[in-house]
């Protein structure tokens, strides 16, 4: 257990490379990743979430915030999932290997987390990861994600500023995700904004986001070319607004509460594994009348 | 309680009132549902899966097979899985419709059950609707479903039998399917085998099963067109033989494994509910290191 209070210290110290040991142990579930967990006390550390359609340019966009945060000397950390899409990810590396210079300045920590099963959502420990994270004297946590159904719900909970990213030749899929996203999203950025129809499409978002009477912040709609660093102090600005007006975030409790449930389930469930009630089944089933509803009971 | 009982003797000498009451008791967990599922002795009624995709003539395949059954004074259950495609809903009723005549002569009973979700796999259900069926003196019990990832792994640990429906236009989805369709297929069916492709079709699939070196079962390709009853009588004695040859399903223990760990798992978490402890954490989120992995451990 001493190892654990020293990981937390040095954690809270700003240990770079306790914090990679400290992730590595919760996303593997490593022997005392619990116990890590329940001594973590969190900062309230800004985190931003992006989000958005494959291709939209999420990762230059994060990119590109990087940079002007590292000339204000603030030290950030970036949670990148990984898209399973093989496209992506070859271009998504370039960016990962360029960011990988300002790590060794201690100034910028990316880690990828995979993606879990089929659907593309966030990972199973992307909670967990963020949790180590806030641990650590960041001044930004960011959170790079696929927008896939689920996975924009999770982030929702999890960031603080949820920024939607799209692109204006985004075509019919924007009206199907439109309104999933408007429900997430605290500033929409629209990028390439060189390509056809940004215009149109930043103005159809904004009298979308204009529409919404009952909303207490209405969502900026910003345009970018986040490869040419154009529209990024903006979006900063826009960012640090949403921060200090200081709203709570409505979907975190729902989250918290779900990662509650599920953490209580493991525990109670961790005497009663697949493979053994397989092999006991198995057994039984030669039995006529094996009653599966009838079998369960022995272990309630 | 005793209505219970008398519910389970009545199933069991074919009251077909009997039978709808204790599916709608099992499908919407009335109280006495769990003891009524706990009290069941189940036949081993032979149970015929029927996948594919959508549009192979799945009902009309059924529908074939029930008429031929019927003139052979047998007794038959069929439980159909909703499809979400607002399209085949349509056509799909069409069938019901025609086969509720014959519910009247209380020779067949069609019961539909929704799908679960928005993954479009089998009904939460579906094994507790086949189970309860299973205690009616059926002569055979049909299982027709849109294949579509996980359900066709369920369906394949339901039934004993499982055909696979598919029509020689199938292209490319079939390419995808192929796989893990052969790994469930005890019968391919190439329906509407009057369509252009059909013979290429059958053969390729033939080639496909052939080339499985070590399967005690090779697997038959049968061509039908069903609305024509063209192939039902060949795709009957394929049922039969494969009945005969007394294969054990080797999925059926994983699925009773995993419904079994679920059924513990719903009996130790019914104290814990989502909604007390999101109220619980919303009024704990105040406190400046609120720690859900902490947290928890109150529940353990």
């Amino acid at each position: 257990m001493t190892s654990i209070s020293d990981l937390t210290k040095d954690l809270k110290q700003g240990d770079i490379k306790a914090l990679a040991r400290a992730i590595t142990y919760v996303e593997n579930e490593i022997t005392g990743s619990a116990a890590l967990l329940e001594n973590i006390d969190a900062r309230a550390t800004p985190t931003i979430g992006i989000t958005g359609p494959a291709g939209a340019g999420k990762s230059s966009l994060v990119n590109s915030l990087i940079h002007l945060l590292l000339m204000q000397k603030q030290r950030i950390g970036v949670v990148a999932v990984d898209p399973s899409s093989p496209f992506n990810y070859g271009s998504l590396l370039g960016d990962r290997i360029r960011l990988a210079d300002h790590f060794n300045n201690s100034e910028v920590f990316i880690r990828s987390v995979a993606t879990r099963g089929s659907l593309g959502g966030l990972s199973d420990k992307i909670m967990e990861v963020v949790f180590v994270m806030s641990a650590f004297p960041f001044d930004y946590i960011f959170i790079e994600t696929v927008g896939v159904g689920q996975s924009e719900v999770e982030l929702a909970g999890l960031a603080d500023t949820t920024i939607v990213t799209m692109v204006p030749d985004a075509g019919d899929e924007i009206q199907t995700m439109k309104a999933g996203l408007m429900e997430i999203a605290d500033i929409f950025v629209v990028n390439k904004a060189d390509h056809v129809g940004a215009d149109r499409f930043a103005k159809n978002l904004r009298s979308l986001s204009a529409s919404r009477i009952n909303d207490e912040w209405k969502i900026p709609v910003l345009k970018t070319i986040a490869t040419a660093k154009e529209g990024i102090s903006e979006l900063h600005q826009e960012i640090l607004r949403h921060q200090q007006a200081g709203f709570s975030n409505k979907r975190k409790p729902f989250l918290l509460a779900e990662k509650c449930w599920r953490i209580i389930q493991k525990e109670k469930m961790k005497e009663v594994n697949k493979k053994m009630l397989l092999k006991e089944i198995t057994r039984l089933m030669s039995d006529q009348y094996f009653n599966v509803y009838r079998f369960a009971k022995h272990y309630f």
